[in-house]
């Protein structure tokens, strides 16, 4: 259980098979959001549809509501959700800690204020371990400081104690059919990001996640921080790059030997109307599709492009029909989940590193634009 | 094309087959709404698989949004919506005269106020029907004055306008693709219902509706309508009650003879946290189902029944997940539509009369409460 097999690699890019109590899980790998046990507005059969393999769900979230326990009691967060893929749900420190002036941070752990009922609760790591077992992913995370990265001095607080708690998560631990994976801080501090990337790795974690990017820093920040987190790595342990991304992002990550993303992006922009495409993001409301017989990308094979014309969207979205939210969204997830599914086809072939250029051509235009959008679906 | 083959009665209830230029539809059979060219939540493809066969849409809407002319320079609704079975438009007026305050009937039509952005629009019978050819659904209907069924002497004005409007929607009528279906009015006045039934039959429409039922009246008024117009029609053109219904009005409406029926009952409810079930209607909010393990109903072989439990469908509505409308969604619809095809099974074996007390207690506690939902989805 849990064994990594790296099946090519192409360059830094690999393409590998993760072995959960719930399939193997071929990778490099897109995951949806799901933050409260639904990717919002799809079913699983649609999900399932579309290409979905991995699906993240939080824990903060789930906590509050419907509460772990309950969870637990209908059998767990697969049978909850009617799930049978993998699973990954992350340690809820990153949307406590956004929960800013509401919640205090001490070395302990955290108290915040429910964002449902201003109720005071507090976690900490062997606190956040304890939900996860209850929920019972395949892939559960450690319990983590994410730091403003721009705050250089904070970053290395948030780091030590960051490793503190990644040493409680493990001792906290104890099912066996749960891979407990580490993650890496530091900010963007290159001295930092080595600290933590060394001193992660030299735990006995299945798998290493890096947190902290995608948060405000620049791309080239992003990336010089990437290539040095990855140099250091071993190479047997699968990659979760946190909170990526952006089609861009995606290429260029698995590019340097990413193996695991998730995002919200896909879902929220289907809920705001827009659509990834060859041409752009396209948001659909634009009255220059009132007419518009075109799918929203003629190469594309979801559902959607498959049966509705942009006109035909575009009336549901002016006409406030929920049913665009859930077409955009298929369209959304079945673009990422195939772009990486196609990446990973071309890692196998040897011919990623040739398609690189033509995948970026492809997908520009596509970024996402102005503030990183919040860490739920 | 619009030939109707009765395969059997049984008492005055009929099994058939309404022949039409998008397949055959069997009959008896439920319609779910689909106000603005798309039933609310849920993909064609989700609609296929719970077995809708006919479905209907509103002229007002898709007049004002998207406009006739664009869903006719899509291919007609059927393309537009990507619906290739049967579907149904209504005239338009029953909408516009419920929008009281804002629209100023006379013999030649009704003007009225959009309830989108307050610009003025006229519908006659000539309109009506233009509107609806552009629509292009398969049956489409007369244009009609639908009476307060407590105003006895508005019921005749509003009857007789009805007939002169029949008249000029049928000479207006042009598409031979499309069945025009006429609408008998009369309120509850017995002596209006016959005479209005009377002359709509003697008009060449290739069905017949019965309309200002199901719209105030008590239960045993439109039983008593009912019976009073049944009796009188040509048993040999299909018959639409407007509108209804409960799953009890379906089986009583049946066993009197009626062949479609419509209603936004199912997926308004669903919206509203409410299904359908043989305990009776169930509100999924309710905190009693936190546990539950059950699906909404154990003898429902509909997707979410097979798929979820309660717990977890209470859950999606205390978090305010819209997928609980869509499995609501499918639900609903799927037991009103499996109602009426076990019914029709029934009809053609001979054993209907005999079940229809089971069935009566089977659904009992289903009906709708308090006042007629609004005539849109």
């Amino acid at each position: 259980m849990f064994e990594f097999d790296i099946l090519a690699t192409q360059g830094r890019a690999r393409a590998g098979v993760f072995h959960t109590p719930h399939g193997d899980l071929t990778t490099p790998v897109f995951a949806p959001v799901g933050t409260q046990a639904t990717v919002k507005l799809l079913t699983p059969a649609q999900l399932d549809e579309l290409g979905a393999s991995l699906v993240l769900s939080n824990t903060y979230h789930l906590y509050l509501r419907p509460g772990d326990d309950l969870v637990k009691e209908m059998g767990g967060l697969h049978e909850f959700m009617q799930w049978h893929h993998p699973m990954l749900t992350d340690s809820g420190g990153y949307q406590v800690f956004s929960l800013a002036g509401t919640r205090k941070i001490d070395d302990d752990g955290v108290t915040f204020k429910s964002h449902i009922d201003g109720s005071t609760h507090r976690f900490t790591p062997e606190k956040s371990i304890a939900i996860q077992e209850n929920l019972g992913a395949d892939i559960i995370m450690a319990f983590d400081e994410c730091s403003n990265p721009n705050d250089h001095a904070y970053s290395r607080l948030a780091m030590e104690r960051t490793h503190r708690w990644a040493e409680r998560s493990l001792r906290a631990h104890s099912r066996a059919d749960q891979a407990l994976f580490g993650i890496i801080q530091g900010g963007i501090v290159p001295d930092l990001r080595s600290t933590s990337t060394k001193f992660i790795s030299s735990l006995p974690f299945p798998g290493i996640a890096i947190g902290g990017l995608s948060v405000g820093e620049t791309k080239g920040e992003m990336h010089a921080m990437l290539d040095l987190v990855i140099q250091s790595l071993p190479s047997a342990k699968p990659r979760y790059l946190m909170g990526v991304g952006t089609p861009e992002d995606l290429i260029d990550g698995i590019s340097r030997g990413i193996d695991i993303f998730d995002c919200v992006l896909p879902t929220r922009l289907a809920r705001h109307n827009a659509a990834f495409s060859s041409e752009g993001r396209l948001n659909l409301m634009n009255a220059s599709f009132t007419h518009d017989t075109r799918p929203i990308d003629g190469s594309c094979d979801c559902y959607t492009c498959q049966t509705f014309t942009r006109a035909y969207l575009r009336h549901l979205i002016v006409a406030k029909e929920l049913l665009a939210g859930t077409l955009l969204s298929i369209h959304n997830l079945h673009a990422l989940i195939h772009l990486v599914k196609d990446i990973r086809t071309s890692i196998l072939d040897g011919t990623f590193e040739n398609k690189i250029p033509s995948w970026m051509e492809e997908w520009r235009g596509n970024a996402e634009r102005g503030a990183k959008l919040p860490q739920t679906d």
